[in-house]
């Protein structure tokens, strides 16, 4: 039996791990196999049959980053609306995305957002847009692992459909997932299309919120909401919800199971508690909440009642940027200070 | 008569003005002449005698920035204190600067915040460092303005010397400081060496502090002096000057005119006032703030009392960067969050 060929050798690497002591491997080689699939990392030099190898000078080589909660096609609105609040910002953007949106748009401004992503190490990310097919076939052509489902709202959008129609494209989606999966060649074993996106509990009832929820269970789908981003919303859900938080709704239409809550940053203890039971994550999106001035969330008490916390960019038209090291930058500096412990 | 030679021109930039009203002009040529300064900017070609012409393609070219606090010095102690507040952190970089630092080490650190500074868009910074004739000789290799002054406080540090041999030093420093910049070949009429620099109200007592002040206005030097970064220092400064803040004995020691204060992060309304009469300038350095729990400095405040408000990087082990950047963007953000105030 031959040798299976490997596909690639990376040379003289500063590997930097994420194992639980956070080893680094200096001067190293790593070897890809015919998988794809690392085969080997060690110091110095290892044998190989790849018939590509990069030379990496000493420059870190480290696992990709996942920006838990982005839309990457807002890309074409950069700039759109500075120095105003989410709700202002939303006014502004919403109809213009009614106005400009189609698929090539959202490819090309996907395809932006793909390249920012992927020069700033993030190799994978939560996306939440309008016209998904388009995220696919950025996904497919760049080879950037790109999670994403329908867009689920009651207001029409660019896309547009009436929400009875969403939610049977909805359930079209997740029954093709799978197979839509390999038409495109997607990396297997990563689940990228089982998602469903609520919005958020400020632009769907209850009633919807119970058929996602319902959508979701029979194709043991992620949910991807936006959740306690603004004092606005908190008032708004408050008022359509009968008093409740966001998260109060998304626990008493079973959404928070298997659930990514994007922001999470006006939470009651009550709400946390609620969050850790269920074993949802929260998407801290730091540029986002202090561009748009969305307040500052309770990471470390999040932190401290067990909750997984990662960590996003928002899109890049309410975050400026889609830049994961200015994120982690952001979130430490600012919890520190909020905390008064550095 | 001859022409004289142009020095410099640049084609095909985008200029970027700080005009009233921010003017950009496109594609436009700039001149520098004979004399190192801008002789015309325009749209388009202009007629020009330099030999050397560099083509922006298109790039910005905008005025160099200014980094109003630093220790450019620093460089040399990045990362020796991470995740600790101020005190912690001077409690092991001081002893470290002792044993570490000579002229030699001082111009190394120097030289690679310059480089630093000069790629990320910094032409003049306001340094506070021990053995600044190591900065002055920086500053002369590189072009870059670095204005500097003897580092006063009452502990011995690197140089070593005691108070009054400092004092006396600082004497012979303001009273040779037009000879040496001329000496060095520095740029002209930036006044880059009549600068003191009394390290705090808290590591100083009222008496030294008054020798310096009265040293100051014989030779009409400016002053660079931290000022209410930490509740730390606050607490330190109460005790040592009989309940004052530190804005207080610096107005008590008439140190508060011609001064740029470092942080500014903790005053009341009566020191925001006192600094506001006297016409002092108040640096933010956001990064260091943030990355030390320090704070968040009363900017909105500061602005509404009519402070002119200066942004610094701090030094680099305490802000991790020399980054004018990413001050700007923490202290935009973090400002809106502080006043709910997009």
């Amino acid at each position: 039996m031959s040798t299976p060929q490997d596909l690639l050798a990376i040379t003289h690497a500063c590997v930097v791990t994420i194992d639980a002591v956070g080893t680094i491997v200096n001067d190293a080689t790593i070897v890809v196999g015919a998988d794809r699939k690392i085969r080997a990392i060690a110091a110095g030099a290892l044998d190989h049959t790849a018939p590509t190898v990069i030379d990496a000078k000493g420059g870190i080589v480290m696992p990709g980053m996942i920006n838990a909660h982005t839309h990457m096609g807002m890309t074409l609105f950069r700039g759109l609306g500075d120095d105003m609040n989410l709700e202002d910002f939303l006014g502004r953007l919403m109809p213009a995305e009614i106005a400009v949106l189609s698929h090539d748009a959202v490819v090309a401004g996907t395809e932006l957002a793909a390249l920012e992503s992927l020069l700033g190490g993030i190799t994978t990310a939560l996306d939440m847009y309008y016209l998904p097919d388009a995220a696919l076939e950025v996904a497919a052509r760049s080879g950037m692992r790109i999670h994403c489902g329908p867009n689920l709202l009651e207001s029409d959008g660019p896309e547009p459909l009436p929400i009875a129609k969403r939610m049977a494209w909805a359930n079209e989606w997740l029954t093709d997932s799978q197979k839509r999966e390999q038409e495109l060649s997607l990396p297997n074993g990563f689940d990228s299309l089982n998602w469903l996106s609520p919005h958020s509990t400020y632009l769907l009832g209850e009633e919807h919120l119970n058929q996602i929820s319902a959508l979701a269970k029979q194709h043991g789908a992620h949910i991807h909401v936006h959740a306690a981003e603004t004092v606005g919303e908190m008032s708004l859900v408050s008022k359509r919800h009968n008093g409740r938080t966001p998260i109060q709704v998304l626990a008493d239409t079973q959404l928070l199971t298997n659930a990514v809550l994007a922001h999470g940053v006006h939470l009651n203890d009550a709400d946390i508690a609620m969050i850790a039971q269920h074993g949802a994550t929260v998407t801290h999106c730091p540029a986002s909440n202090y561009k748009l001035a969305s307040g500052t969330a309770r990471i470390v008490e999040l932190h401290k009642q067990g909750v997984n916390v990662a960590l996003g960019t928002d899109g890049p038209a309410s975050g400026n940027d889609i830049d994961l090291w200015l994120a982690m930058r952001l979130a430490g500096y600012v919890q520190k200070t909020a905390t008064s412990d550095p």
